[in-house]
């Protein structure tokens, strides 16, 4: 289990849980535990109720942040905070900067019930219903400013222990892609409707949401998600036709025309459920609609999750070519979730696969060497227990993204190895007969091939890339086109261009860089 | 004439005219006179003949640097350098950065033509037209990157020294509007087809440009701006049909198939020459064709100078409702030329006065005098001797633009005035009977008049507004439909909020601010 290296402060009213979870949730995380409320006690050498009576509520307040800065002066802990301890602004900041900062909320009705005998709250004496319901109001908005929420009603404390250490977890886990005032996250989760809602609060001021999805994704995960999210959020959802060939601004017509019938304004944030086509088409919606709406990429596909739905390309085609209309978007986060890959069409999987090879090939000799140990497992169920090599790859993608964001500079056409050949092949095959990944993997042997002509590549090496690539179910053979059919193709892949291409070589596994290259040149060993 | 604080240094090859110009230019611009070979001499006691035989190339250009950097330490002036001045990375660098760098240009044989029997260059000792050509290639590259050119051939040293004190002029002049890497300069010209190449190098890496604009413009204007464009770039026209009617998915589709079929690539940049609904499409196409490419604004009505060509919103109408579908994309620049006002149909001219009045009533109480002074003369020939508004005007948009940039802040919710009530104006008229300008010239009034009742708007105030507006030949009588029209078309134009709006209400002339109020109070005095 991974180590939490922060303090954990828990708020809420009197009675919500705070101290039950509180332990709990230290004994799991290994951290130490302080009720603030009876550090407070100890301190003063009194009880609260003296404390109140004696010195009044200002004097309490005062001991009690004094406390807590003592708490948290010892290193990380879970603390759990007296109910006022977070009601005014100032505190309420510091609080939140001290550590994970924790509201558990509960319905009054139970937390009357839980009060109804309890003698030790000064602040309750007398009607308790009333005084209670006149402190909750006191509080409220101060309560509804922590993201982190827990509603305890109903749940056990062994239940919400599990849950917050979950999402702490995640929390900490996630990767963040560096773009300054546009930076955002990627979670990486398993079973991810669960920890949704609480994401989305985490980071977006939306209350609407549209989800965009196909048929058959809504029809596997789509319920799952709108009922995880239509607790907190009002949202709508569209579908999509599934394909590239709906991949056109006619499509983006259609999506726009739902957006405006769904009410969607510019407050409202898109949610991309789907492969890289679907998650291009959302993303430029997102970017274009009123100019601008937050949009979150929750990709469905191997391919998305590694490679498209990091680093904010969006767009569509047109019949002239693909992807010649879109924009740089960066989403506000992105869900990596292992647990949809598992419904992955096997080739769609292995198709995704040659990009996470690719990263290996250009970035990464470490991965590689992975990647050759466990491709048998890997293959074994889509998905499963290969957090790790995603999660990779997207480091991957992310760092080429933060050096590179709009493909200026040369480091994002590294990630163009494979890609010129696997471009060519993919137009003289008209797109029906590889997918993208199965083509990208003929056009990196090609390519490695080239590297050995060229450049010194060593022999050993390509022969691990041909294997690697074999053993994960991806074709190595280059279809039989004419020379001539050939140069044609990359000449219209770069026709804006002029008949050179920054083709990408690799100097060894793990090491790779571009060179402008005559397309003459680039057909030498077909 | 407007004075230059900085000195002017012009360089290029010997005998291109740079003492002959530059001594023209000096009293122009009532600056000092130095030729920097003339100062070496003086300084050094020898002609630069003897300084080359004697001491060699690399000692005359240390006396050279000298020379001209005492001459800068003078203050302002012009400085003709020597031919190789300017011939080190390092030099360039300096020198551009001393003042304004001009580069003069002359074809190598007028040259040679002009040095014959010139016996004072040492450089050209020897067969002239081989030397020269030998010189020429080594000093290319720098030369080249001097962004201010001036062609010398068959052009008297009088129009060099007037173009060049124009054009710089015009730089001095030029606004910026202020957004950190995407600030860009809006420049104040006549007649820009001259300058504009000049503009576009200085500030474009393109050597592609691709004009977009109207049938009628193009007929009018368009082959001047061709014709002076096409010596320095290789220009492409695409004409946009004209009307709002035309501005959907549907004109973007075809433009950038046409984009395509120009060939465009990701430094291509366009420049839309027209009115608002064309600057609002070309920005649009420049935002998302390739994911991005620079665009320039020359807008050609008043309401696109004062208005639509500053800020960056770009966009299309959707069936469902104006401007539903954009992105923020700031130009490079923006020209705005005062003389293509003056084919502008009258009606027109008219309608983009209501905003210039509208930045007067809500920011500015000395522009609203200046045009209750002058509207009659402004009415006489539209755009002429209007350069001072147009300015004022473009001051205050770059001023709440730089502010507020997509609209997130209230400050750019400001230049609603007059809108909510324009808007339902022109949507309850089917956009037929009104344009823009003259709806927002009754929703001024009716905004004026709902200040004086809720906010104590001065009477006479009101007055005045009214009367400006009268002056300039907008209406002022409000359409009679029902209340329950105006209601419905103010819920339509806001339909994804509440039923409130942001109202812009006037304190006095001069001074506006927001409120949100419910729709039956905005109707509260129909």
């Amino acid at each position: 289990m991974k180590k939490i290296q922060q303090s954990i402060l828990l708020a809420g009213m009197m009675a919500s849980g705070k101290s039950t979870v509180g332990k709990l949730l230290a004994k799991k995380l290994h951290l130490p535990f302080w009720d603030t409320d009876q550090e407070v006690e100890k301190s003063r050498g009194k009880s609260i109720n003296q404390i109140f009576a004696k010195e009044g509520e200002a004097a309490f307040r005062r001991y009690e942040l004094e406390a807590i800065e003592a708490c948290l002066a010892k290193g990380p802990a879970v603390l759990a905070l007296g109910g006022g301890a977070v009601c005014s602004k100032a505190k309420l900041k510091k609080l939140s900067q001290a550590g994970s900062l924790i509201l558990l909320k509960a319905k009054p009705a139970n937390l009357i019930k839980r009060l109804q005998d309890d003698q030790s709250r000064p602040l309750l004496k007398g009607d308790l219903e009333k005084k209670l319901s006149k402190l909750l109001a006191k509080r409220e908005s101060f309560y509804q400013s922590i993201p982190f929420k827990v509603v305890t009603d109903d749940r056990s404390p062994d239940e919400l222990a599990k849950e917050i250490s979950q999402r702490l977890i995640s929390e900490k886990s996630a990767l963040w892609v560096g773009l300054g005032k546009r930076s955002y996250p990627l979670y990486f989760l398993k079973n991810s409707a669960k920890l949704l809602p609480w994401i989305l609060k985490a980071h977006l001021p939306s209350k609407k949401l549209v989800l965009v999805t196909h048929r058959l994704l809504d029809s596997m995960y789509g319920k799952n998600y709108l009922k995880a999210l239509s607790k907190d959020f009002e949202v709508s959802k569209i579908i999509l036709p599934d394909g590239e060939q709906h991949k056109n601004l006619a499509t983006m017509e259609k999506l726009y025309t739902q957006l405006v019938k769904v009410g969607a304004d510019r407050e409202t944030t898109l949610i991309a459920l789907g492969g890289g086509v679907l998650g291009d088409m959302v993303g430029f919606a997102a970017a274009t609609y009123l100019r601008g709406v937050p949009f979150v990429q929750i990709p469905s596909t191997l391919l998305a999750q590694v490679d498209s739905s990091i680093g904010g390309k969006t767009g569509v085609d047109l019949p002239q070519g693909k992807n010649l209309v879109g924009a740089f978007y960066q989403p506000k986060l992105v869900i990596m979730d292992e647990t949809l890959l598992k419904t992955l069409p096997k080739r769609e999987f292995v198709a995704g696969l040659a990009e996470v090879i690719k990263y290996a090939a250009i970035f990464d000799g470490e991965l590689f060497q992975n990647l050759q140990k466990r491709m048998k497992s890997i293959l074994a169920t889509p998905g499963k227990g290969m957090e790790d090599i995603i999660r990779r790859s997207c480091e991957w993608k992310a760092y080429v993204v933060e050096k590179d964001e709009e493909e200026r500079s040369g480091l994002r056409s590294l990630l163009n190895f494979g890609h010129s050949l696997g471009h060519a092949i993919e137009s003289l095959s008209s797109y029906a007969k590889y997918r993208h990944g199965e083509a990208v993997a003929i056009g990196m042997i090609y390519a490695a091939k080239l590297s050995s002509h060229r450049f010194g590549f060593p022999q050993k090496s390509l022969e691990a890339l041909v294997n690697l690539i074999k053993s994960a179910g991806l074709p190595v053979d280059f279809p039989k086109y004419s020379h001539a059919q050939y140069l044609n193709a990359l000449k219209q892949d770069k026709k804006r261009l002029s008949d050179q291409i920054n083709f990408v070589y690799l100097k060894k596994i793990g090491q790779a860089f571009t060179q402008k290259t005559d397309l003459s040149e680039v057909l030498q060993i077909l």
